[in-house]
């Protein structure tokens, strides 16, 4: 599952990691270390548990002392609480690795940073301390001028369709056909998967657009950026951020994700999922504010709830409804919507 | 001028208030401090300018210590530098209002309570700081959630059209009826005309919506929450903040606002302003996710660019090219608009 390995990570905080898993009660727990140690099985050095952690990534199991000496650089909070809070041995869990010599990085809701003990630990050892969730300093207001280079942006009926794996699962593909495609992530799980990128939910709102511009900036090589999507114009909790991403996304592409045993939109028992037509039709007419050439080459359907010849069958029904080519990127791969983005864009 | 007297101020940092104008060089420098004079003129006890000042508010000057001995509670710093920075003046002159017992609000881009100086004056003398671009803590996400009032909502079709007045002059129009009707401010200098509101482009980009629900939220005694919004839909820059706000505002009615000499999107020459039909209906797309029974009640064109007749004639077109009422606010008042918002919600 390795990708060509050529992701540029932050000159700060470097892999290899050790991926803290700490007393995780279940595998929802862990989602941001099992995104890392699928996407990037060869920045992991191993994995940290303590007695009662339940759930495994199949990582060598190993101390701090032992990830040091086999080359890690940065410990990666890879668990979630409730809340996003720190726990007291997560507190603990990150002076030892600072005191370890290892750098500490976590995409919790309280800040690393915000933490005084763990800050004067950083300080005495001279290591970096990294919170997903902080955005760069600098990130300018969306300027909407047309840059060179070709984006391809992943939207969503709704949050958790699928959006980050299908985005990697595009990288993938296009790196095994030799092409130049970069990850552009978005969000916390997939800025340690990239090595970089914009939490662009925690940017203040009149920098989302520029926070698109700023991880997809213009470029010459003729590479693609495949820029993570999040939310859904249609959630009415998020749908400000998706607007903005979309905007300074400049897509040249876009790939529609979906999960089709949803109910409701995410949290909002009361809000119906869109349409997928309307639903891809309202992108691609806010797309077009930005980049007016703007093609869907695609759908992605996260049919995890569906037994296999249902999937099959959904994805036949909306491949005709759309004429686009519909696959479950975990189950059937991308290759018939690189295809669709490589007859789109053959020039 | 004189509202009706009823905003509630916030219960920390209250008029009345001494508007410092400092050495601002023109009127743009005073915008802030303008608009509060204007809207709130029974707030604002005086002016103070240096002797460099150029603008005036045709207030009485006075120094702090007349101001306070005249019943001012808190100095209003209404300038605006280019880049919102703390000048040095501003600085001195924060600390100096503290010294004389007053409290120091700000909408600078560079906060107060960032100064240790202003900091330390403040704690020393028991008085507040407030900075208007600083949200409130405790924003929570939008949920979606049908509450019980009505709202109207002004969208534009670019940034610096209109809306805040727009706004405002409802207010006074449906007041003046005898009508409740309550002004919710978003912006800066919105917040020192209401005495509260959310700075909705500085929250954090997954709270827009939730700070939309924040500031209006339900009432039950038949009265509107008139919201002022920001940006538009079709600016590249801030169509992210202004999709939010309309989530989570639930409009029940909308008024567009639109500037008609305006070339181009504000500080984008290449991206020229939609059509107002387009605009307008994508607003009430978008307002329908959350509200489904969005009206619009009408379009306040800002025409102080236009001679008198041509302004008549264009409002003429606009109303019958959209079937609303369409006005300036500053030169013919709301009335149209405010008959036709009392037509449409008649119960």
């Amino acid at each position: 599952m390795s990708t060509q390995g050529d992701a540029k990570p932050s000159a700060q905080w470097r892999p290899p990691y050790l991926l803290y898993l700490g007393n995780a009660a279940d595998d929802l727990a862990i989602k941001t270390a099992r995104g890392v140690a699928y996407w990037r099985p060869e920045w992991c050095v191993g994995q940290l548990r303590h007695p009662d952690c339940k759930p495994t990534l199949d990582l060598p199991d190993m101390s701090m002392a032992e990830a040091k000496d086999l080359g890690a650089n940065t410990m990666l909070i890879g668990t979630a609480n409730a809340g996003g809070t720190m726990a007291p041995e997560i507190v603990a869990a990150a002076i030892e690795a600072l005191d370890t010599g290892l750098n500490v990085v976590a995409g919790l809701h309280h800040k690393l940073r915000e933490n005084p003990d763990i800050v004067a630990a950083a300080q005495r050892n001279g290591r970096v301390l990294f919170d997903a969730r902080d955005p760069a300093p600098g990130i300018p207001v969306g300027n909407g001028r047309p840059r060179a280079g070709r984006r391809l942006l992943t939207v969503g009926t709704d949050c958790s369709v699928g959006k980050m794996y299908t985005t990697l699962a595009l990288e993938r593909a296009m790196r095994q056909r030799g092409l130049l495609a970069d990850f552009r992530a978005t969000g916390q799980t997939g800025i340690f998967v990239a090595g970089a990128g914009v939490p662009i939910d925690a940017v203040v709102a009149d920098f989302i657009s520029g926070g698109a511009e700023w991880i997809s900036p213009a470029r010459h090589d003729g590479g693609w950026d495949l820029i993570e999507g999040q939310g859904s114009l249609f959630h009415p909790s998020y749908a400000g951020v998706s607007l903005g991403l979309l905007h300074g996304s400049q897509p040249d592409a876009l790939v529609l994700c979906h999960e089709p045993t949803r109910r409701h939109m995410r949290g909002l028992p009361d809000y119906p999922l869109p349409e997928l037509k309307p639903c891809l039709e309202a992108n691609l007419v806010a797309a077009r504010l930005t980049n007016p050439a703007v093609k869907p080459v695609g759908v992605a359907l996260n049919t995890s709830g569906m037994a296999a010849g249902e999937a099959a069958d959904a994805c036949k029904r909306i491949s005709d409804l759309l004429q686009l080519p519909c696959q479950d990127p975990v189950t059937m791969g991308v290759e018939a919507i690189v295809d669709q983005l490589l007859a789109c864009f053959a020039n």
